[in-house]
C-alpha cells in the first residue's frame, strides 16, 4: 500500500478481445473508492421514521435520566428505617397514605414503577411483603434504604451522549429517542443509487437471465441506499452513456458488459461519458470490475456474471454506498472471526473471495471460486477474503467471515423515482 | 422441562397490589408460544418483491445449470488438441471463424463468457494468448481440454434443490431465482401484528414517554412481521379489551400495564377478552410478561418499562412472530459464540438477560440487569441469556450472544392498515 489515489496508475486501455494487460490491486480499487466517497449531507426526519437510518449528530440528554428519584418497581413507598424488625411473626403496622398527601412518619403509600418517590420516603417495599388489614398496612419484612428506588441520574447524567453519531438506528435506539421526548433526528441522507444493467447477453446462444438487477437492488437496500433509477436494457454503448449521465443519483452501478468480449461496452461507455479510472481488479471472481467518475459522481462497473457481480459489489460498490451513507466502509457488524473447517484454496496474486458456510462454528468452503453461478453464494452464510499473497487457509486457521446478513423485507419499488 | 403445554399450571390470579405469587418458567412460556404459533399459509409473490420473505416451497431447477457446455470466460473457442506445441517463439496459426459457422479443424471462434460452446470445440483460449495477424489468429500458448469451459450441469443437475424451504430470501437468492427465469415464488404470508400500548403512565408524577411503540414496530419488522394495527392510548381496561378484540392481526402485542400496580389492567383485559394463560415469567428484566388467547389469536403482554419490554419481546414475542412467519423460533442467524470478557453476574432462579457489547471478540456486560432504561441495550451489541440455575459467567467462559442485528430501513407506515 504505497502512493496516494492521485498517483495510482490505473489500467484503462481497451481490453476487448485482448484481455487485461494488468489489473489494479484491490487496495488501489478501495483507495479510489475511499477517495471519491464523500459522506452525504444530513437531513432531519421524524424519529418514528428513523429505523435503519444513520445518525448524523450524537444524541445527548439535556436532563438527568431519570430526572428525579423514582420507584423502580411497584409497591409501597416507605421510610426504610421504620421497617426494621418487621418479620412474618412480627408484622409492623403502617398508615396507608395516598400519593397526593404529605408523607408523615409511619406512612406507606402505594406507588407504581416509574413514579416519583414522595418526599420523605426512601425505599419501595414490594406488595408481596405487606398486607392491608383493617385500613392499615401490615409489613412482614424490613427493606434497605434505596431498595426499589431508581436514583436521579442513575441511567445517565445530563450531558451524557446516549447514542453516538454514525449509529445505524435499531429498535432500542428509537425507543430511547422516544423516551426522552425527541421527535426529530438528524440523519445522513440515504445514498440514491442508479442501477444500470445491460440486460441478457445477446451474442451467445445460451440465454442468460438478468440475475444482477434484483440482487443489486437488495444489496443496495441492505447497505442503506435507495434505488432511484433503473435502466434495464442499456446494452449498447449509446444506451449506457445515456443511462450513466441521465439520473439524479449519488452513485451509479452498471452491471454487465465489463469483460473482454467484443460487446463489452461498459468501460468504453464510462470513458465516453466521463472518466474511466480503473478497469480490471486483481479480484476473483470480479476481476473485470471498474470505476470512474461522471461529473463528479462515482460510477462502479460490475461484471455481469452474477457471482462475480456479487463479489465485486461486496468488495467495491458496497463500500462506496456505505461510505456515502455515513456507515463504516468495512461492514464490521457482519464480520466475525471463525475457524476454518475445511481447507480454503486460493491463487497467489489475486484476492480470492471464497464462499463459506458455517458447520457448527467452523467455516467450510462452498463450491470453488472457478465455478460460475450464484449457487455457492446461495448455499453460503458469508465469504472469506484471501489476500493476494496467500495460497489459502489450512483447517484450524482463524479467519474473518463476512456474513451476508439478512435482507430487509422490501419490494422492488421502495423509494424508486426514475425508471 | 417436564409436562406438556396443556398441563402447565399457569399463574393467572390478579396480582395487582399483591405481587406475583409464582411465575411461569421461561421454558413454560416458550412452550406455550410454540404450542400456539402455527405457521401461516403461503402466498404467491413476484420474485422481485421477495427480499426478506420466507420461502414456503423449496426451489428446484428443472434443467441442468448450465443446460449445455458453455464458455466460462471470454476468448476463443478452440480444439485443445490443436494447440499442443504453441509457444511465444512458436505461434500456431488458426483460421478466425464466426460463431454462426460450422467449426472446422484448425478454427478459432471468438466467444463470450456464458455462450454455448460450438460443437467440436472443447476449450476456451484467453484473448491474451492469441493475436490476430493478417486475417488469421496466432496462438502463443497451449490450452488443456475443458479449460475455460463450464460443463453442462456443473453448477447443478436437473432436480437439484437450489434453495431450501424456510430460507429468508437474500440478495443472491433473488439473483439465482431470476437467473433460472422464475418470476413468482411461494412464500409464507407475513405475520400481521396488532400493537397496543397503554400510553404514558398517568398515576405517577414522573412523565414517561412511550418508548415501546417505536421500538416494537422496528422489532416486528426485523422479525419479518408487519404492523397492521396500532392502538396507542389504550390505557383503560375497556379500551384494551376493545383493542385486543378489534383487528385483523395474526398476533397481538400489548405493551404496558402488566405489573402489580393498581392500574395494571392488561392481564385483566386479556382475561376478559379471552383467556389469560400465563402472567408472570421468571425472567429479568421482563418478569411481568404474560400471554393468552383471544378467539384463537395469541396475545403477548409485554411490560411497559422499555428494557423489560425489549427483553420480553426478544424471549417471547419475537419467537411467536418468527414462528408464525416460518422462521426458526430461535434467531440462529443472530447467535454467535463469544468469550466472556468481564464477569456476568446473575441471580439464581431467574433467567437473566444481560446486555453485552463486544470489545474485540469478547463480550462485556453493559449496565446491570437492575438498572432500568434502554441505555444498556443501546450501548450493547447483543445480549446473553443466563439460565435460571446459574449465578453468571466468569471471564473466559464461552457463551452464546444474541446479536441485535440491524434494523431494516423503514418508516412507521410500512404495511399499516388500521390505526
Amino acid at each position: 500500500m504505497v502512493g496516494d489515489p492521485g498517483r495510482d496508475r490505473p489500467t484503462r486501455a481497451d481490453v476487448r478481445m485482448r484481455g487485461f494487460a494488468d489489473r489494479a490491486s484491490v487496495e488501489q480499487a478501495t483507495r479510489w473508492i475511499d477517495a471519491h466517497a464523500r459522506i452525504l449531507a444530513d437531513e432531519e426526519l421524524d424519529a418514528a421514521d428513523g429505523a435503519g437510518r444513520v445518525l448524523a449528530l450524537a444524541i445527548t440528554t439535556k436532563r438527568d435520566l431519570p430526572s428525579e428519584d423514582r420507584a423502580g418497581e411497584d409497591g409501597y413507598a416507605i421510610r426504610a428505617g421504620e421497617t426494621i424488625g418487621a418479620a412474618d411473626y412480627n408484622p409492623l403496622p403502617f398508615a396507608l397514605g395516598s400519593p397526593d398527601d404529605a408523607f408523615p412518619s409511619g406512612a406507606a403509600v402505594p406507588i407504581v414503577s416509574g413514579a416519583a418517590m414522595p418526599a420523605g420516603s426512601d425505599a419501595v417495599l414490594p406488595f408481596e411483603a405487606a398486607q392491608p388489614s383493617q385500613g392499615m398496612l401490615e409489613i412482614y419484612a424490613p427493606v434497605a434504604p434505596g431498595s426499589g428506588v431508581e436514583r436521579r441520574a442513575r441511567q445517565a447524567a445530563a450531558g451524557t451522549v446516549l447514542i453516538e453519531k454514525g449509529r445505524r438506528l435499531r429498535a432500542q435506539d428509537l425507543g430511547l429517542i422516544a423516551s426522552i421526548g425527541l421527535g426529530r433526528v438528524r440523519v445522513v441522507r440515504q445514498p440514491r443509487i442508479a442501477l444500470i444493467s445491460a440486460g441478457p447477453k445477446t451474442s451467445g446462444a445460451c440465454e442468460v437471465q438478468d440475475a444482477d438487477e434484483p440482487m443489486l437492488r437488495t444489496l443496495v437496500r441492505r447497505d442503506g441506499g435507495v434505488v432511484v433509477h433503473v435502466a434495464s436494457q442499456a446494452g449498447t454503448r449509446a444506451a449506457m452513456v445515456e443511462a450513466i449521465t441521465t439520473h439524479e443519483a449519488d452513485a451509479v452501478l452498471v452491471a454487465g458488459r465489463t469483460g473482454t468480449g467484443a460487446d463489452d461496452e461498459a468501460p468504453m461507455a464510462l470513458a465516453e461519458a466521463g472518466e474511466l479510472a480503473i478497469h480490471g481488479v486483481a479480484l476473483r471472481p470480479g476481476g473485470s470490475a471498474g470505476m470512474g467518475l461522471v461529473r463528479g459522481t462515482p460510477v462502479v462497473l460490475l461484471p455481469g456474471e452474477p457471482l462475480a457481480c456479487l463479489c465485486a459489489y461486496e468488495m467495491i460498490a458496497g463500500r462506496l454506498i456505505r461510505s456515502l451513507g455515513g456507515l463504516d466502509p468495512e461492514p464490521r457488524d457482519r464480520c466475525r472471526v471463525v475457524e476454518v473447517g475445511r481447507k480454503i484454496v486460493s491463487a497467489v496474486g489475486l484476492v480470492d473471495i471464497c464462499q463459506v458456510r458455517l458447520v457448527g462454528d467452523r467455516a467450510e468452503p462452498v463450491g470453488s471460486v472457478e465455478s460460475g453461478g450464484l449457487l455457492p453464494a446461495v448455499r453460503a452464510d458469508g465469504f472469506v477474503v484471501v489476500p493476494a499473497p496467500m495460497e489459502g487457509y489450512a483447517p484450524g486457521a482463524r479467519v474473518v467471515m463476512y456474513a451476508y446478513g439478512e435482507a430487509g423485507t422490501g419490494g422492488r419499488n421502495d423509494g424508486e423515482r426514475g425508471g
